[in-house]
């Protein structure tokens, strides 16, 4: 080594030692012919006192020094007691400079005063920054936390192949041409999920990983083409198991932030959440729950009010909003789609005013503030029309209420399992609501193709798809789901249903699926598990902005890396031997397939889109 | 959970108790009336007894069953002894089908009947085997104690990139059409060295991953696309710092097998090992070292002898080898590339006889044993000719006769380090023995173009190529390079300095590797590592034949996946979306290229090329 300590480590106990360190230089200051020199390594920071000037007067910050000296005591009066080695100092016999620095793009400190893509572009130097160094070593710990309770558990870590088949799972494969075969493509995974149920068909019974996964989605929002989930399944177990080992996992991830999450963590039904807070991630660090007025304005003449669904959320002390504000909340609805955003303000004498105000009938106005539990003060929003999209405008102007408000503080935790989803959902609806486009069926599934119906709806799923419940769990922190699982179909007939239900008829079925029902033929055990949103986690436990932060090397927004400047041109060459432009062979033995039934891909979605590859759906604050 | 008790864990103790246990049908035995089922999951296997012929007359192998019953002792003589749960059976009250089992491709035991093709196609039943679970399974355990070594030593987990700037690093960049960038494309690394080396510029000092790397090589031997390797860089330490770290890691790991291994591991130069043993992996099981007769042949009048080199190895008790085998090992010296391989056989009473023996003067007969070392009964093979070629050629025949005397026995171990390579060679020779042609200079990288030269060949290296050493290291275990690394280039001026020597001038250097260029500028530390290849490890660990026995789903010769039919043909809607046909943007900011300097691809090569990525470069017998 080219040091004997580690620069944070020194002690009022080294005071004698000779010692030989080595790091960045962060600071210098000069004091007529003696340099005082913060030197900084991975462990910390020390001053080192140069007293020849040709040792130091050609220094630069980011110098790479080795330093040969004796410990000694700081002179009475420049201890520094917020500097763990503050009490010493060191006293400099041979300075070597072990690398230069040419003048930093930025200054290496906590403040940031560039943007996002020159941080990026020289990342290694963001890198020497306190906050993202700090977040990347405890990224590094909730791997440890994570693996080690797996083992205790008796998990098994596999790796599962990222070199493999296209199979549409609810969003685009990133593609790779196979040389060998020209004309032929790999697809690299947007999750292991059909690998991890192969393995509970091989008896592994106990598997995870921490699995990179790919989808070529639009990066709209906080969303990375490659991300990183914690991947579990397990056999033979049944939905309280696995909720009982994401528990112990969340609650072992908290711990390293010194954060006690009480367990059992409280289950909402899909439901619930809908009804209660507009949302299948409910926050729940504060109340303020959606009010349905449908029944309350039945017989309204108010015309905006006659809807399928009337429902309003209370912002307290909201009454004294400027008009400029209150303008603002409409562009805030438009912008989620909503014509607008109608609200009444609860005036201290308990009047309304407000432009819906004077639309009400006196009995209306009269009931109002009592039916959603508003005070005087208080502003009441409303949204109206189809059940599904009030709701989602509601619950969105709920969260920004709680953030505005101050409802929803800094340090706050609040955990949720929602669980009970339904099986299906009306195809138009998932693509009204952003999703992939269902293959050819009128229904399509809200968790994922694999997941199980719970048992009480296994005879009836398909023919009364509306009503069936999934044997599905989600869990969520703050309004952000971070993790999601499911008790899976292993019976092959059953999987046949589900997939016939979304318009996956037995050839497509047996084109992208046919090596899992397969598999399913020979003793499938029943099986379920959780994907846990690996850089959604790091980035909730660091309380980063965005994913982006907890990655060493992140993309931009277009899937560009700043710091090699990849996606790149390839040569005629890289081309011509990639086999790219090669038609493919004759169908290979097992490969059944046409271009028909290919396109049409189904939504059919590992435990990624639910967590991981929902990352961005709603960012944290 | 579906059960209250693992199969493999019932004992004497559990007597009297109802349980509940699941598992799959590993046998039936029928007795008038009664059935009795070896039940198995995958902590082992408990005997049922079915009393009930509806229960049992429908059941077959690999039936998925949950039994609810009662542990009672096995009558007197019925124990059995080989089986942990063998004192106890089960008596089923009630017996549940989970999933049944069709009829079974191949039979799931010890024997395989099968093709390789077959049993990886059906991969999830083969893995049900006991050999191929107990592979993956110490595959986990050996992650884990590497993981938890690293831990304690200080390391950091990091995750790099893989859709990245493709970087010729000695091998084929498997690419990725990028969408959102059509026309430009992702590469999947070769390794993580560059981004590794970044993240020491970046001050985390102490970095590990087991990492995904991808080489699209002809698949020959035994390689495959993807591999894993456990990945190692760290700041400020020597050589023998990484070399003690490397010790204890394999130390750790081979514990996991019961075997101590002693340390330190010997070392051995490079020079050295090619001299004695004819290869840079020797396989140090045995002794059996070449003896060099270039002088003792330099008057010979044999022409064969006439060469730039001779050397010999004896084969102890060779001298009776029928004339068939002799001619075999003709064969197996013409394989390898060499004409032939002379031999000379010493006779019970001291002559010498075969075909070679004829053209020697009588001095040469008179002193050439005791100048081999040969007893009477051996065997001396010969190869002449250039240096390297002859000596690889003795090599591999040195290795081949350990194994057929039995001078290799299983169970053995030998692990050596070899170091001190030279740092450059011949570019004309890397061709020569199969490694990627370079650019376009004279000189190549030995290990590959971050490697520093040796501190006493700082000055002289790019002067005297020839006699440069490299700070490079790696680890042979009974043949096999299992890790590799070295003490990295950290200077910007240096770096370039091998990279003019290797024929990548300024332009090609900035379009290929600007960004560690630039990161060179800001303070690089000193820096080193190593990477060992995962697979073979594990491999070497469990006594497989092949990487594909230890990895979860591997592919087979030609990159194919049996299991999914992978790679495939994909549809022309999927190869319009992703662009491939695209011509690319303009150039984006920061990636200058062109298509003439990309073409300039350099040997330049990560810690993989020289370990994992040789992964195949001598298959373990």
């Amino acid at each position: 080594m080219l040091r004997t300590h580690d620069l944070g480590t020194l002690r009022a106990e080294h005071i004698g030692q000779t010692v030989t360190l080595a790091g960045w230089v962060a600071r210098r200051r000069d004091h007529g012919g003696v340099a005082f020199l913060d030197l900084r390594d991975a462990s910390g920071v020390a001053q080192i006192v140069v007293r020849d000037e040709a040792d130091f007067h050609h220094l630069r910050n980011e110098f790479v020094l080795q330093v040969s000296g004796t410990v000694e005591r700081r002179p009475e009066g420049n201890e520094n007691p917020a500097l763990s080695t503050g009490e010493v100092e060191i006293i400099a016999e041979t300075v070597t400079v072990l690398n230069a620095a040419a003048p930093l793009p930025f200054q290496i400190d906590e403040h940031v005063e560039v943007g996002e893509e020159a941080r990026l572009r020289h990342r290694y130097l963001d890198l020497r920054r306190p906050a993202p160094s700090a977040n990347i070593r405890l990224r590094s710990e909730a791997n440890r936390v994570a693996r080690e309770l797996l083992h205790r558990e008796g998990y098994i870590e596999i790796e599962t192949p990222t070199l493999t088949r296209s199979t549409p799972e609810g969003a685009r494969d990133f593609l790779v041409p196979a040389r060998l075969a020209p004309g032929s493509w790999y697809a690299l995974p947007q999750s292991p999920q059909l690998f991890k149920q192969l393995l509970q068909v091989g008896g592994f019974e106990k598997y995870y990983q921490i699995a990179r996964c790919y989808r070529d989605e639009d990066f709209r929002a906080d969303r990375q083409p490659e991300f990183t989930q914690l991947d579990i399944e397990a056999s033979f177990v049944e939905q309280d198991d696995v909720i009982a080992l994401g528990e112990n996992i969340v609650k072992a991830l908290w711990q390293l932030i010194d954060v006690e999450i009480p367990t059992p963590i409280q289950r909402i039904t899909y439901r619930d959440a809908m009804a209660r807070y507009g949302s299948d991630k409910p926050d729940l660090r504060f109340g303020l729950e959606l009010t349905e007025l449908t029944e309350f304005f039945k017989d309204t003449t108010f015309r905006v009010f006659q809807s399928a669904y009337v429902g309003a959320v209370v912002m307290p002390d909201g009454a004294s909003q400027p008009r400029r504000t209150l303008d603002a909340w409409q562009e805030f609805a438009k912008q989620r789609g909503a014509k607008g955003l109608a609200y009444v303000l609860v005036q201290e004498d308990g009047s309304l005013t407000g432009p819906v105000a004077k639309n009400l009938s006196d009995t209306e106005r009269e009931n109002l503030a009592a039916a959603v539990g508003a005070n005087p003060g208080d502003c009441i929003f409303f949204a109206a029309g189809a059940r599904n999209e009030s709701r989602a405008i509601l619950g969105a102007v709920r969260v920004e209420i709680g953030h505005r408000t101050g409802l929803i503080k800094d340090g706050d935790w609040a955990f949720v399992w929602v669980v009970d989803a339904p099986l299906f959902e009306a195809a138009s609806d998932a693509v009204a609501s952003g999703d992939v486009a269902v293959g050819s069926g009128q229904w399509t599934a809200v968790h994922h193709a694999f997941t199980s119906p719970k048992p009480e709806f296994m005879d009836t799923f398909d023919t009364d798809p509306e009503n069936a419940l999934a044997y599905a769990y989600d869990i969520v922190c703050n309004g952000n789901e971070i993790g999601g699982g499911s008790i899976r179909i292993h019976q092959g007939d059953v999987q046949e249903r589900v997939f016939r239900m979304m318009g996956i008829d037995a050839e497509a079925a047996q084109e992208k699926f046919g090596f899992l029902l397969e598999g399913f033929k020979y003793g499938a055990p029943p099986h379920g598990g959780i994907a846990f949103g690996w850089d959604r986690v790091v980035q909730l436990m660091t309380g980063s902005d965005s994913i982006r932060d907890v990655i060493a090397f992140p993309k931009t927004g277009g899937g560009f890396d700043p710091l090699t400047a990849a996606p790149a041109p390839i040569t005629a060459q890289q081309r011509k031997e990639a086999g790219v432009d090669s038609k493919p062979e004759a169908k290979r033995d097992g490969a059944k397939r046409d271009g028909a039934a290919s396109d049409a891909a189904s939504d059919a979605a590992s435990d990624a889109s639910t967590s991981a590859a929902k990352q961005g759906a709603a960012a944290a604050k």
